[in-house]
């Protein structure tokens, strides 16, 4: 049977999402926790929706596993509170539950919601929130910051805003890139997409900061995308303001058709793609 | 002249405000930089008005200290801009300005405000919150601990909730201690008074908590007030939910008399007070 697990955690402390050897990441501590609890012959493989960066946090990140229906039922109702109880404060359970058919953490979603949060008071960000905001030091103009945004929403290749890897894929659908005042210092950007390629939402952040202080006109992010290829001027910027904050999935009936159609789509155009 | 200063901090890292050999303290990182902007013979020796313990944090916490007048004119405007470059990301300068005559930050204030949060989700606290909130694993019921709460509210020798300390009163005046649902899954208290003595905020919550989920009755922290003598049933529950969040301070003309009050009627009561 698959399991679907609904995660948040705090990535300060992780290498990221996918397990490294010597690294602490949240892919390596999650599975730990649960061949602890399961006491399978054969280590536990997870998958999740959206493969973070160190230093990236996520408020509902969804991961999938397959594990022998024996094993799982044995555990009964207390899976959920066993699997809290061997986890580190850092990683939180938000949600287990057994997979509908054809669910996929990975393939199946609709799309993924990503936050950034930049705070460009002179006095700096509240110490109590400056692990999960990033200060500038120079006053941002949202309007023109949002204005910029709304030239890179559609289906484009990002290559200009992608790490890129040999063989994969940089076309993606932006279906949302929305810049605004969350507090009188506090700038936030949602971002949408049906997946992100490798240091996507970082490079968009930079680029948009660079119009935000004025550094660049608001087509410049746009010239950039249409270039096809990295610019110097745009920056990869810090990691821990950045938050997974939701992943959409179709409904259980389509789950599988969607499934499918991701991993054909993405074959199509090359068949290393990630799909995150 | 006398310099006031405004400051946030996360209390994570520090061994409390106050300045202990060998420890990381708010005082001791915050005099260095001080001293190292200064350049004096005699170090700045810097006054607060909240004395936090370990691990609590603070928002707006109100400092002063005495500078020969050259010394601070000869920052000009640069000493705010000059302090933030020299102090760690911890610690957060709001504002920085002269004091008015007659003003101490330790004997002038009016009352202080402390916040304290709890999570009483099954699920845990958010992990990118966990640095700020409680998480407790019974539910709450914020009703029977707001109504506790009011029992306690006035002027009273609150003893049995402090760490004595010799020859110390422990009277003061509690003028507020309101407890409410901050959001679904997180109870906030908000308690204010002229002063707070070692401990107090935190003992006052334990014995809350008890009665917020159900181990003891809405009377019994009245009970353990009246008794005047600390109860072992009463917890002193954990430093890092709580913060310093404000500290009232009366009119500029005001001020001296305010001062001269504190320190008269703490004399009177006992010579030794801290007048936190």
């Amino acid at each position: 049977m698959r399991i679907v697990l609904r995660l948040a955690y705090d990535g300060t402390d992780f290498h990221g999402w996918a397990r490294q050897p010597e690294l602490r990441s949240v892919q390596e501590v999650l599975e730990a926790g649960l061949n602890r609890i399961l006491r399978l012959q054969d280590p536990v493989r997870t998958v999740c929706a959206g493969r973070t960066d160190a230093g990236v946090h996520a408020h509902d990140q969804w991961v999938h596993f397959d594990v022998p229906d024996e094993a799982w039922q044995a555990l009964g109702d207390r899976a959920e509170h066993r699997l809290r109880g061997v986890l580190p404060d850092d990683v939180q359970v938000l949600a287990t539950s057994v997979a509908p058919h054809g669910f996929d953490a990975r393939f199946s979603p609709l799309w993924r919601r990503y936050s950034y949060r930049i705070c460009d008071d002179p006095k700096g960000v509240d110490p109590l929130r400056r692990r999960t905001i990033l200060t500038h030091h120079r006053p941002l103009d949202v309007t023109a910051m949002h204005a910029a945004a709304q030239l890179l929403v559609g289906q484009h290749d990002f290559a200009a805003f992608c790490k890129q890897r040999e063989g994969a894929t940089t076309i993606r659908g932006l279906q949302r890139l929305d810049v605004s005042r969350e507090r009188d210092d506090i700038v936030r950007a949602d971002l949408v997409a049906d997946a992100f390629c490798h240091s996507m939402v970082r490079s968009l952040m930079g680029a948009l900061m660079a119009v935000g202080d004025g550094r660049q006109d608001i087509e410049w992010p746009l010239r950039v995308l249409q270039s096809g290829v990295r610019d110097p001027n745009v920056a990869v910027v810090a990691p821990h303001a950045l938050v997974l904050e939701e992943v959409a999935y179709p409904d259980p009936e389509q789950l599988a058709h969607r499934a499918e159609l991701t991993r054909a789509r993405r074959t199509l155009v090359d068949p290393s793609s990630d799909g995150y």
